[in-house]
């Protein structure tokens, strides 16, 4: 199975749209004359949210018609397989302490299906801190001490380092004292410790929060990010266990396509993949949803999810509640740009590194080996430096060998900002 | 409501059985002339554990009938209610690292019903730290440096504190050279690493593992206590998050009466409080249950949410599996004695500290402010030093001074040793 989004690029075969996907669902719909003329519930989106809403609906009971415009589940969590081997186009890494997540992960019995991100035990164990001037070569210890000094300045509003401040991070009742730094970016926040900060320690944060927002210093909340830091235990250590530390052994798709199987086995599934939503009519009798092609639906009751910054690609009638479409029209900023690299530098298994400001892709690290034995670099770049990989492969090449000189095999990456169902990163 | 579990003891009233719980279920069973002659399923035991498979089994449509020897809900974990405030006389502190637990405190969207256990902010603050020559007053700061360097020499086994022989603690598929820590007790342990352990360190480790196990140091196993750390992050930091921060402001009895309550709206549970179970009868028809009191009760499936301790106190038919059978002949050896006490003296909200080995109560905490104003202690004991609390008051009110000096208005607890429907605690 394949899907229409991704692309990689080798030597030999040039750039291609297009990556082998086990979340491409293939026959792509089930309607047939036996479907129901009108369903209990329609849910648009097939990503996490809308899989699970289509999930329990279905055991539940109900009749439930899921629509999505592209053809595989997983929206921004998906992993291509190449080679037998996943590279993830977006969200990628779990953890036990996103209880949401881990209890999906239980239910499946994948919690032996994960495996560590990085390995400092293989190759050459380098952080590469690197700005317009030069590289300087760290050890990873040298890289926590930065990072963890760095963050700890940044987040120390309260003498505690957020925890005063924001001790409940699920909670949605925050108090006065977090929600001022709402209005705060994080560029005002560094402009406000810039004394206390070492050289290296603003470069290592500044690539940190950027890779985190996927915005610019100046669009990114430093209200969120405290959210995330304290999310992940008040902590730097705790940012890479929750971050970047586990994943899945058979990539994201293998875990959504667990949803979706248990959604059909019910029998109460129907799907239409390849249909987005032009419309969605919400009326007394029920809710009416027409395809951008012309074909209507209906139901009892719909559950949109659909991102943020695609709300506005639909048309609501009645419209929107003014709050949901003013967080629609102002969108979130996250516009990460994620480049995978399989490298024949099996050295570079145990590399991190950071290259920024002047670098397009800036934040990087060892992710796996591939089968044939090579090591795969993942890279992050974002708003800061913004640039569409597939447009001129040469520039992606340049940010990949500005990060570290590789010697690069193959090039799989997801265009999130032009992706039309997106509009957007995670 | 009350419970005929745990006591209360005042200077004025003494020592008396039974305590206000709003997790006593009246009237205690809504058996009637309708009330199903066959069930789909028969659950044993209302704890967290059978009162998430009652809810579950209800909410899929399936008629359920659950069975509990004790007039109230929550098992192990529960809270009695004097004057508004609650007294967990079992099971605690919760934590969104705990993912099941955190799951089931969204879906009631209990995330703002949370409060601090300890409060450093008030009062003296002081950590005693004592053994039978006497006592050392030390700060907090003193107590996480000397727990925190005695615990990783007690867990490094690998150089890295148990990260390399269990990265993945959710995992059932221990590595070979984690499970090796399963015929090691931490006495044991302990006795490998004694050259390296300062007094103070070897104090404090070994009054924290036994406040973990319930047990002795010969008894409790060091892969256990590894796998306690592990799931705590690895850390002393995350012992304290996962362990004892975090509790409901209204108690667990304020959670477990949400599974219940959700679980009867469904119309589909019938229930029955002060129903023992004497007898389980597995044919291939069906499942029959007798009550100690000669009731019986049909049912297609039986759900067993009894704990390890009484399993041998039921008789079934078929005999449990050799496994099973041989792990109930063993039992858990959690026997923590844990008591409360409503206190006078405001000044040890700020409170923690250690008196071992010599005292009866180990280990003790301030863990809030009571509506009179005064400072609640929770204090724990276990099979070192056994005893039962209620026997006499005397020993009691002495292992509590033991503690630290303190003006008792109130001492309230649960005996679990002696408990037939626990036979041990957690």
């Amino acid at each position: 199975m394949a899907s229409r989004d991704g692309y990689t690029w080798t030597q030999d075969q040039g750039l291609k749209a297009g990556v082998p996907c086990i979340g491409a669902i293939q026959p792509p719909t089930n309607v047939n004359s036996t479907t129901p003329q009108i369903f209990d519930v329609v849910i648009v989106g097939a990503g996490y949210c809308g899989l699970t809403a289509a999930r329990d609906a279905s055991l539940a009971g109900l009749k439930v018609l899921l629509l999505e415009g592209r053809d595989r589940i997983g929206g921004r969590s998906w992993s291509s397989n190449i080679g037998g081997y996943p590279f993830e186009m977006g969200g990628t890494w779990v953890y036990w302490g996103q209880p949401n997540v881990w209890r999906e992960i239980m239910r499946y019995q994948m919690q032996d299906e994960l495996e560590l991100s990085y390995d400092f035990s293989k190759g050459i164990n380098q952080f590469l801190l690197a700005n317009a001037e030069g590289t300087q070569r760290l050890t990873h210890d040298e890289e926590d001490a930065i990072m963890e000094s760095g963050l700890r300045k940044l987040v120390n509003v309260d003498g505690e380092f957020g925890k005063i401040v924001m001790p409940f991070p699920h909670s949605a009742a925050f108090t006065p004292e977090a929600l001022q730094y709402d209005k705060i970016s994080v560029a005002a926040r560094l402009a406000e410790i810039k004394d206390s900060l070492t050289p290296n320690e603003r470069l290592g944060i500044e690539a940190f929060v950027l890779l985190c927002s996927g915005g610019t210093l100046e669009t990114t909340s430093f209200f969120e990010f405290l959210h995330w830091w304290a999310l992940c235990e008040h902590s730097y250590d705790g940012c890479i266990r929750y971050l970047v530390k586990y994943k899945f052994r058979g990539g994201q798709s293998s875990f959504a396509i667990r949803f979706f199987r248990e959604a059909l086995a019910t029998g109460n599934l129907t799907y239409a993949f390849n249909s987005p939503v032009a419309r969605v009519n919400d009326a007394r009798e029920g809710v009416t949803i027409t395809t951008r092609d012309g074909r209507t639906y209906k139901a009892l009751k719909a559950i949109s999810a659909m991102p943020l910054n695609v709300l506005n690609a639909v048309e609501f009638n009645p419209p929107l509640i003014r709050g949901k479409k003013t967080a629609a029209d102002i969108g979130h900023v996250n516009q990460c740009i994620k480049v995978h690299a399989e490298v024949r530098n099996t050295e570079l298994r145990s590399y991190t590194g950071i290259s920024y400001p002047h670098n397009r892709l800036y934040y990087a690290l060892g992710d796996g080996t591939t089968p044939a034995g090579n090591t795969h670099i993942v890279s992050f770049g974002g708003q800061h430096n913004h640039f569409h990989p597939e447009e001129d492969i040469q520039v992606t090449i340049q940010a990949l060998q500005g990060l570290v000189p590789m010697d690069i095999e193959r090039i799989v990456f997801h265009n999130w900002s032009k992706d039309e169902f997106a509009k957007g990163a995670w």
